[in-house]
């Protein structure tokens, strides 16, 4: 049967192209992915597929019953776009300012509804059931997985895949991580209140952007000397906003926001009171105040030994020892966590670099693209890990 | 005749706040005063006064020919507003987002109407003629001025007086300053070029926001290392924004802002080659590039001691000791500084603090605001100023 | 045979304390063991054992014969001390200013005489040889164990074993770490040159002390931002000195030393030049020059999985479950790491810490001490993996 | 009389040298000048001066009372010298390890030594008396002069002048302020208590010299953005000691001294009052404690006018315009300004740069050299001053 879905989906690729690309001109952001969401769940209604939207805000959720006896698998996909623009120069660029898929969820997107159409195609042959999880906005937390599985999006359902692009290794390799392969995602936002005045009377203001830098410098330490160098940590400042045009007004405020990685919850909570303690003294020390903001975020993913083992053996078995690439524990954040927390799931990656096409930026950067033949990989994985899944678990 | 004009004045006052809070309520940015100059050449034909528009680009000047023999004096309001959003609670309140008038330009202009008025219903009484000087652009150089003074504004003039409204001194006292009253007030815009990434993989990244911080730090070097400390330097970082709504995107750049004051000219050398040697070893370090333009703006203003000296004479009789502010050197830029480096010219301060009227706030702050009668003090000097002016000429 | 080792090693014990003690209170730093490498020498001659002095500089090495046929086991044990004044408030408090035995080689040094001495009572039932490895100088690269290889400490040997106390864990405990159980440990050394000159006018000089400052701060985001969060650095400036006793004299001069931890080799060129890149340009800045001195300390210390697994084996069966410790890598640096690369060989640690007595304080703390009796658990550890490494090499 | 004495000034130039380099090859640190104080003592009872030792410690007064009526006039020179080691390479280099004449009070005690002897032998024909300073402490708070005024030396004074020789002019000038000729010299010690441990494990140690980086940098916004850039303020760290020859041990402590120089009063306390709370926020940032002890210094010196005027009037006449420097203000430190509080005073530069014999390098510099010859100049501005102040003072 694998060898009919894997040749079936070959000839539909050109279509997941043409899937993706509209996706990729018309990005959405996170919680904002209306169009988005009902062009998946017009896909998957056409397939014939039962589908549910609105899943905890602006999930999809398709279910497929299949013609024999077996578990139900979810294979998940999130579609949201990220706030970059778009600086690439290819003819499917984004038509949307300052709103990009650069993260790869187009292709996740159209790559999970490729392999709804086979199966949808062949539906009486399959054992099991099937669960499409297409899931909104996965780039901001709360994300969108939380909701969806508050919202019952996992009923039933006896395992959980996941897949993810990679610009940063081959095309025609897939990633597997024992462990830890997603890192606890937690975001702050810092509000420093100077005061503001005329640039040429600093003594008149508070000045918050000597102040801000002050918090930026004195928060690499938290890395630099606070953690355990054994254990993992990022303390990342993505944004430091004060002041405008003006060449000569010392702003009254900057904005400071950023991402925190950790494995460890006990290092994660030490972090979380450094940073703020740091913060709220340096602001102190000039008599500034301050609002901060600390959002836990995703936890770490951990993938299920077990099923990350059978995955990695269709791996092996479909792409043999070159095509497999054994990974370190991974710092990104992933909703996916959420659906790992309550199911045995395993979230494998997809390689999609390819320098030929400049498919070699770092995901979120304006010129982040992937081979879309990663598409085809990850239908490939998803299905040989399901039918594998069934014969496993038929058999006992 | 001083005290018909200062009569007159007192009878026009309603006026002029109602046409200062029409400009107030209609604030436009340097360079794009359109309507307000409109405004002010209606202004100054509708009283019978020569006037001649697009002076420089947007000035206005307006000639006004006394019916007795003189010397010609020059009297200067700018008129530009800033780009800040207008955060007072009044009812002129700006209604242009983002833009106000926040530095009391409103004022000089519509003072310096009171004062083309009176003395135009008396000027065949009057003495010499009297040029207007309404400038456009002082807040943004290259500024309004130098481009007046090479459009000819000065052609004939034989001394310029030049008036600025404070917020931090009471209404009613006026301010002079001898020496320097403002300084040279150079700007510059850095930009840091790092390499984005996604924020859990710093080492991917070349974070500009680590390195705009670090700038900024070593920037304060300048001031309390490297310039004498008995000469007087402002190095203000205005402006740093890199990233923005994302929590996880390392920019791939951060943008600086910022003004330089320095009176001494070897100072503001030394400073321009130490700025720029700072930012570009500094992002050598981590292997970063970088664009620095420093724009050296408006040149320090030295106020002629003879002028400043009659001005000042003039304040004491017509306010009392107790009406005059000896003032310090200013460490604010003024482009009346053009003015005063082609013809004798003194530039003074006329107080607008009021705590009743909220009007505290520093110069550029949102809230900024001044006394209204203001006006009339900036009147009275300017009046006082030419007539005893023309009356030491005569007797000459 | 192993009970009648470990019996006398218990009544020698007061002993071995005694010798201790005297080393503690007579340290001597790296490269100047003279008195203590004699009294070792003593110490092993009195026990009959064959002893070679000087080797590699300070070295002392003893070699006994067992009685009957076998392999050749070294053992090793450090003897110098550190820079440290101690500050401990016991009987045998250091009587050398500022030198101090605040790592324990004390207690290696004693616990190996102890199974030196045990040993060559019975020498007669021993199979095979035994190699005591009294190595000088491991505190202070290039340290002592790389001179002792390349005067023939090894010659002969199988295999090598060495043990350090810690007074992190408990007494009675072991702990066994698997790969890296230290890391590349390099030193470096800058002095950065400004100018000197009086307090009072900065700008007569280049400020070091400002400019360490910066250095010192940009060196943290190595740690924080150069390195990939999944792999391991330490980068410490562990030493600053700038001026003196002077309140008002700018020296001249900064000296910072400091040291850097990494496994991964390619981390470990990228941070040695970053570091240089970082002063370098950092002093570019402001005009100032340097010197960089890099010292490539000890390489990381990779414990041999078998010979590891077979010590871990003596230790849970020796002290069972409960006083095994099962330690993640280490960021120490140990010249052991010479041994480790010409034989096989495990380094372990012996737990030394106990609250009742205040041996709490961290290594390199004016305050360090630990619990004596974990020489007779090294002792015993010794003996039990060179009793077993024999059975295992004589079935053979 | 005038040209009798600088004659005979001249011919004892050559014991002047001698008596200088003996000073400058023996040393001494504030307070503890008993040999200088006994050469000193000795050399003006041999001239037949009354002698007073032990004035507030170790002072030495000379009274010189002489034959004709007249005011007293007091002359001072101080003797201390500074911490610091000679690298010069003269035959009179110091011979005391880290301590060396680097400021010139070895030429001022020599000078004004001579001045005693020139008088002494014409006592007969002198006008009033004629009181020596002799000065112990200058360099070290709370500094000599305090101590000596309290302990009566200006009992009887009428007014008061003191030199100081200076590198940065040359010899054969003499430089004249009005107002203020030296700073409020404030001074710091900060201690910083962190955590010790190694190196290899920064997360158990709070690293002192990071956080004393910290404070470092904090600390120039000061004098970048909290005092009005009219004003004046100097901050400088002159001293950073953390850790010592370990390249691998956190030490637990780092220890901060500078000097801080103001004019202004209340920018005085102002500063005072930001550096302990910058200090003491940046150690609450990571959890250290720090004691920080802020000692006000010498007052600024005030020089009286008039008697500033008269003493510029024979710099003028002695050595012409092109003699005489008129300075700005000064940001030096000196405890002159306890006798300025008392008396009618005034404080003088006098010239010792010579670039043929090296005499370049700034106050305080380990190379630091004057021309002696600025002995003579010394000797002749006191000579007229004293002589032009009696002639003066029995006209009226």
């Amino acid at each position: 049967m694998q060898e009919k879905l894997f040749a079936r989906l070959q000839e539909i690729y050109p279509e997941l192209v043409q899937f993706r690309r509209d996706l990729h001109m018309y990005p959405e952001l996170s919680f904002k992915e209306e169009n988005t969401a009902k062009k998946v769940a017009d896909k998957l209604t056409s397939l014939g597929i039962e589908v549910r939207t609105g899943v905890g805000g602006m999930g999809v959720v398709g279910l497929l019953k299949g013609g024999k006896p077996g578990k139900t698998v979810a294979l998940r996909a999130d579609f949201d776009a990220l706030p970059i623009q778009d600086e690439k120069d290819v003819e499917y660029k984004s038509r949307i300012p300052g709103v990009m898929h650069a993260c790869g969820h187009d292709i996740h997107t159209s790559g999970l509804l490729g392999v709804a159409q086979v199966l949808s195609e062949f539906k009486d042959e399959l054992p099991g059931n099937v669960v499409f999880l297409h899931q909104f906005a996965e780039e901001l937390p709360p994300g969108g997985a939380k909701a969806m599985v508050e919202d019952g999006c996992l009923d039933g359902v006896d395992v959980v895949y996941g897949a993810h692009v990679a610009s940063d290794f081959a095309v025609g390799k897939v990633g597997i991580a024992n462990g830890y392969v997603t890192a606890a995602a937690d975001s702050f936002e810092v509000v420093l209140y100077g005061k503001g005045g005329h640039g040429a009377y600093p003594h008149t203001a508070i000045d918050p952007i000597v102040l801000g830098s002050q918090v930026v410098m004195n928060l690499q330490q938290i890395a630099s000397r606070q953690v355990d160098p054994l254990k993992q940590v990022v303390v990342s400042v993505c944004s430091f906003v004060g002041g405008g045009e003006a060449y000569n007004v010392i702003p009254d405020q900057v904005k400071l926001k950023g991402t925190v990685r950790t494995y460890d919850e006990e290092v994660r909570t030490a972090v979380e009171q450094s940073l703020k303690r740091i913060v709220e003294a340096t602001c102190h020390a000039v008599g500034a105040s301050c609002e901060v903001s600390y959002e836990r975020g995703y936890p770490a993913t951990w993938n299920n030994p077990e099923e990350t083992a059978h995955v990695e053996a269709e791996v092996l078995r479909l792409f043999g020892e070159e095509g497999l690439l054994r990974m370190p524990p991974g710092m990104g954040g992933e909703d996916f966590a959420y659906y790992a927390q309550e199911r045995p799931a395993t979230f494998f990656m997809v390689g999609g670099r390819n320098p030929e096409i400049q498919a070699t930026y770092p995901h979120h950067h304006p010129k982040f693209d992937v081979d879309e033949r990663s598409m085809i990989q990850t239908g490939q994985v998803f299905i040989a890990a399901l039918l594998a899944y069934q014969e496993r678990h038929q058999n006992k």
